[in-house]
């Protein structure tokens, strides 16, 4: 099957750890380079509550906004995992067992196989499965909807299928300089770039505690020559002493 | 001055450079750890990119919805700079300097002071200061809008204008079990203690790839008693021999 083109997407990290400080979310970030390795653009990534409350109108907002969207988390067998009964509800429909979910599971625990074993078979009534590559288990989509799991390793390990499922309508293509002058020096030079250069994303990021230079200017586009323009632009107005290395 | 008393926070983390996977958040963690160990419950947090459009309503909402909100980002002189109008226009103020902002800045850089680095003394108009122990500079409060840099050891350092400026109702108690346990075992027993304890906040981490335990279970209460009551209530319930170790 070719890969869905989607233009945008949004992330929704679902745990009360996160937000009580317990753990430190490592999910957005690999999403994001995911994302940006197959040109979607990631324009919003909340760390939202087990509530099933506040997930289920949330979900419904950027599933009408956003091409696509993910979900991390909430999805095992405890009370405490809403994500499968919040996403159904978004989309007004019941929580069902996937029959292949099920026969998965059956065989994985065999005999020992109980009702809560089965919950993790749970689905919004209409889902579809996506295979992942060299991974057995699926991952659930429910309309534009990733159902993806919390547990750090196992997320990375369902990344395969979204890089193998969708992709932008271009790549992205980023550059960067690395310069010794500060952002109030910078500034001047930089307002002519960017009003030269609308169709290039350029920002700027103050390095405080780097010694070797003092502030990285990015370029992203969608093309590498509109990108490229632009660092040539920039560069041909630093003075070349200011510049410490281009990437 | 004594702390302002807070029941809800929510965050807004700004920066492209997030959304497109080239650098992780360290500010989330820090700041949901701060809160936590003042007695307020951050509810959400959200990145956003460096988009006027999108942080404006963004920020109203917030604000109207929560009793504290939090940007990180977008403070600097830069043309991606943009969290200072986008809180102005959500409050429908217009952008000043402020004048103790602008003597900070021009004892700073005396005559190497420029427009540029002036820029870094706007406010939303109306907004106030707060100092922070040990700190200089201080942190610009529009209303219920605390408004924090993105660099993360000057975000971190801010922190402690937080402590000192911010108090829950009540703190914050947390007790954990570790349990040789999986979930799909564990989840009969923790359905009735989750029963039995209304008040206490109870979540179930489930350790994939941790040799010495298989779930963690943490109670979290506004009162310390209720939640060694539910702690007691699972440690109860629990073969002795699958009690790995008690936090």
């Amino acid at each position: 099957m070719p890969p869905d083109v989607v233009e945008t997407a949004a992330a929704l990290i679902i745990g009360n750890e996160l937000l009580s400080g317990k753990i430190q979310d490592a999910n957005v970030l690999e999403l994001a380079r995911t994302l940006r390795g197959v040109g979607v653009r990631l324009l919003r990534a909340s760390v939202l509550p087990d509530d099933i409350a506040v997930l289920t109108p949330e979900i419904r907002e950027l599933s009408a906004r956003f091409d696509v969207v993910f979900t991390s988390g909430g999805v095992g067998p405890t009370h405490d995992d809403v994500t499968i009964e919040a996403v159904a509800r978004a989309f007004g429909k019941n929580v069902v067992h996937d029959p292949i979910l099920t026969a998965l599971i059956r065989k994985a625990y065999g005999e020992r196989c109980t009702e809560t074993h089965l919950r993790m078979a749970l689905v919004p009534e209409g889902a579809s499965l996506r295979s992942v590559p060299d991974v057995e288990w699926p991952i659930t989509v429910m309309q534009n909807v990733w159902i993806l799991p919390g547990v750090p390793e196992i997320f990375r390990s369902k990344l395969e299928g979204v890089r193998a499922g969708l992709r932008g309508p271009l790549p992205f293509f980023s550059r960067a300089v690395l310069t010794r002058l500060d952002e109030p020096g910078l500034k001047p030079l930089l307002d002519m770039v960017v009003a030269r250069h609308p169709d290039v994303e350029i920002g700027s990021y103050p390095k405080w505690f780097e010694p070797t230079y003092r502030t990285k200017v990015t370029f992203d586009a969608r093309q590498a020559d509109l990108a490229d323009a632009a660092l040539d632009d920039l560069l041909g107005l630093l003075p070349e002493l200011d510049v410490v290395r281009v990437e």
